[in-house]
């Protein structure tokens, strides 16, 4: 919020506002009436903070892997996982096939279907979520979000993710196993578990949060999904100020549900991938890295190439 | 074929032989009379040659990464991909959903459904083809192939393949872009090229083997899949005899089709997934690994751990 | 069971019968061992039951509609309705296709998924459900059941069903409005309930049983799910006695569930799907004819005929 | 177009006409300036020409009946049929299902997805195509469109069509067995088809038109798909004079193809389903009707209740 000195002056600013949020596109955010487009990659960037994972980042990453210790961030995806909504999960083995041939050669395949890049371990694109009518780098889904696929945006342009790593065990910070329903992760208590943890973040990083909702998956998915603690608007503008490629979390939308301001819904989303172009990485595993206090890793996610796809399913990997 | 002095000798085998596979279930393949199962790694195991990945293993692989430059190795997921016989493949962005709020949250998902472990760049688990009725480590299907899911054998047992990668680039030995259908790759001709990049195999390594034929991918779809060249059942044993985990290729099957001899159907798939446990990796793209003559590198994918299916898709990359 | 004199002679017959299960295919199913098949239509028919519905069924049928007033029977398709399982019914309405012109035609279509003929108001067909291997005529799964499709029964062989409907409200023969759950509906009370109505079922109906157990569909769909009163042995005997075409009822299963015999599963499924080739038609509304005390109409259904299906989705009407 | 003595006043009202287009969303149509909206049947009107299927109207159709002979219209769905674009038809059987029990009940499903209302035989609702944003009764998309389905004129507000079928033989009235591609149909083709027929079309119809294309069906799907014959605007415009309820034909879209102003896509949708609420069949099979002259019967079709669709598939019937 803007203070000014002159009355006026600050109505005659919010008056203004208000009519260029509707003239001109501009969406006021939080008080912020900053224009977030186009992206500092470029008007015709599609790939947001992807683009931070240089050769160099790469390095550093691998450089990060001394013991060949593999931990799987993702989780199984199968029937009754929580979902949202009307979202399915469907996966059958259809009857086999028989191959004609003196071998006998017989083999299956299978049949899914369902909201892929949106259930289970999801990895949010830039065309998943936006302010209004626009997206990442002012994309308007009228123009891009076409029914056979996204014609920006899609997930097909991130490429692969190999990248330092770092997880913030937010949990053990404030001295619990599993952080209160609702409970909004502050930059401060960012910044206090990463130097409980002697660890700085870096650009281009991966940065999980660990609050130890994820205990709750396939435990209490009703419990589980009904809300989570999570980053506040503040964890995410800290986050998106030091630079990061990827935010994860232990819980189904990486931001607390519901925000302590009960008139926004998803404003992190908003913040990271519309404004910033950074990517949302849901419903991972951070449990066996918190418990061996495993917090830098390389951490690798090679997005599901699907042209026009809003998300990724997938196991990200972290690597020590 | 076992060579026999006395004829009398060798026809009571054939005719044992023949008897000992329709009384025990042993299989007669190409004149093999052996028994694949159990397997080397215990009557319990799903995982067959993904075992071979340890962690000295991913060591080996990150020791190659020296520049941090990422090959995608798979291919984009799109309509008019070629397939096999009636699979489908179907991507959807339905209306946007508008989440009540002052900040206006919007957001896309996608619905997808096919038959996705084994369309587009696709890695075969060991539940995906058999012998008869047996697969991997002596497996029923009427004991696992089930409707909701392989109750063995399942695509999240494999875990993350993270290991030293090998380029064979077969058609360059050959001294063309590309071989010609059909043509069968034997293990002289994967020694011969081995020999020319001074290279060798070593165990848990993955193997991929560049013919050109992926030159093809959705420019002429049609040739692409009607034919292939590919390696045959001699350069297959050989593989295996080398303990490597994956055996990979710019075509539809990996190994050649149709098989020289006419009688037999996937021959090759028997004998890595179902005799050995060794993971094929089919429709990848090759091209720019061969263009840069790069041979050897790390080769990371994680296969998508959809419970109970029998392959996976996604993209693998190669780093150098 | 055969009441046999002489307990040598029973206990032989018994253990004839034993051997002659595993041996010829036979199975002994409640103490029966007449074998069903071939048909009374012939060894090669596929449509058991539809075969009665002629020209003449037909104009009988036709008669019975005098004043134009038509009952719609079946559910709404949506999400949320009971389901068996893992099964899934998905509906999306994809991002608006704009066709280029200058009329500025703008197109909407649907995606749908999940397993249509066993989903919501499902008419089951011949291949649905069988004794071991063997379905309707003797039908060996091991042949007819292929990944594409079945290649016997499937539903697009039944054709139209235009017959004469008859609903036996056993409920108001009871004296209440909702039977309980798990109640066996026996002979007996199909009998006295179409004495109570002044009416006879005649070859080729397709019979409506009402239990009053529909009124909890989309009220309360766990207890609907759960069990429901419905059908018996006896009963279903005496309508294949009868030789109708149809038989349906407002729950899931039409048979009672579970069944007072606690070691069978679905033996009416059997009884009239594969030994009779009577169709089955489950989750009607019945109720608005039961209100309206409408016991004998023109039943109208015509299978959506997706090849080699095991059942179809749609509502059957009932005119008057 | 309205003839004016002065140009002057001409050019006025047609520029006033080009801006009430873009300010008030009343739709310039091919030169008609009138509004469509609201319906006849009331601003909250979502059945449109369903509302013309009384009893009285039903009981004319049922006294067509008089030999018992039912004709399916409809095609059978299956692998290969044609479709339009990337929509696709998957229909798999699952591995069976064994249900615990002592009498082995033993079972089979289908997993069936894609574009159900709009492949093969479809019937096309009033919210599958309109007039830029604005649909049958002036709904507009931007308010019914939901992801998870129609919240207005979704097909489940149809309700069972049981009518008078008049089928007109135009490929016999120009005196061939297959119109040529792209031939449109005009009012006077009809009316000539009609004279021939010795018939009238009376209100609530449902009209079948015959072309001849349908003989392609699973012949030629490429030439089938290409283009067709059918009804052009004038046509269509006779056909909602005359107050019809469905115009179904033997080709993909009903009307001609491409239209013979090539400016002008799928206009005939736009004002049968938009401007007058009359639905359009699809694919029908109407040979067998033509072969046999059965002109005049009871048409039946009951639209699958999927809640929030488009359109329906199913297999409509023909009774005389």
């Amino acid at each position: 919020m803007i203070v000014m000195k002159h009355r006026a002056w600050f109505s005659a600013i919010v008056g203004v506002t208000l009519m260029l949020t509707f003239v001109s596109g501009r969406t006021v955010l939080w008080g912020q009436t900053d224009r977030w487009y186009p992206s500092r990659w470029g008007a015709n960037d599609q790939r947001g903070a992807a683009n931070r994972i240089t050769p160099a980042k790469i390095l550093e990453a691998k450089n990060l892997i001394t013991r060949g210790a593999i931990y799987p961030v993702g989780r199984v995806y199968e029937p009754g996982m929580p979902m949202f909504g009307t979202r399915h999960y469907s996966l059958r083995i259809p009857q086999a096939f028989k191959i004609p041939g003196s071998n006998q050669a017989v083999y299956h395949d299978e049949l899914v279907s369902g909201e892929l890049g949106q259930i289970g371990t999801q990895f949010d694109g830039l065309g998943h979520l936006g302010i209004g009518d626009l997206f990442y780098n002012g994309n308007n889904r009228a123009d891009f979000a076409q029914p056979e696929g996204l014609t920006k945006l899609g997930i097909e342009n991130v490429g692969p993710v190999f990248t330092r790593g770092v997880l913030i065990d937010v949990a053990r910070y404030k001295g619990v196993s599993q952080l209160q329903p609702s409970y909004e992760i502050t930059a401060a208590d960012l910044r206090g578990a990463l130097q409980r943890q002697n660890l700085e973040i870096r650009p281009g990083d991966a940065v999980l949060i660990h609050t130890g909702w994820g205990a709750l998956w396939m435990k209490d998915n009703a419990k589980y999904g009904q809300s989570c603690p999570g980053i506040g608007v503040g964890a995410a503008q800290f986050l998106a100020d030091e630079e990061v490629t990827v935010v994860g979390a232990d819980n189904w939308g990486v931001e607390v549900s519901p925000n302590p301001n009960a008139s926004l819904a998803a404003p992190v989303h908003q913040l990271l991938l519309a404004r910033n172009g950074i990517y949302l990485h849901e419903n991972l595993n951070t449990a066996d890295l918190a418990r061996d206090s495993v917090y830098e890793f390389a951490y690798v996610f090679v997005p599901l190439p699907l042209k026009g796809a809003t998300g990724s399913p997938g196991s990200p990997i972290a690597i020590r």
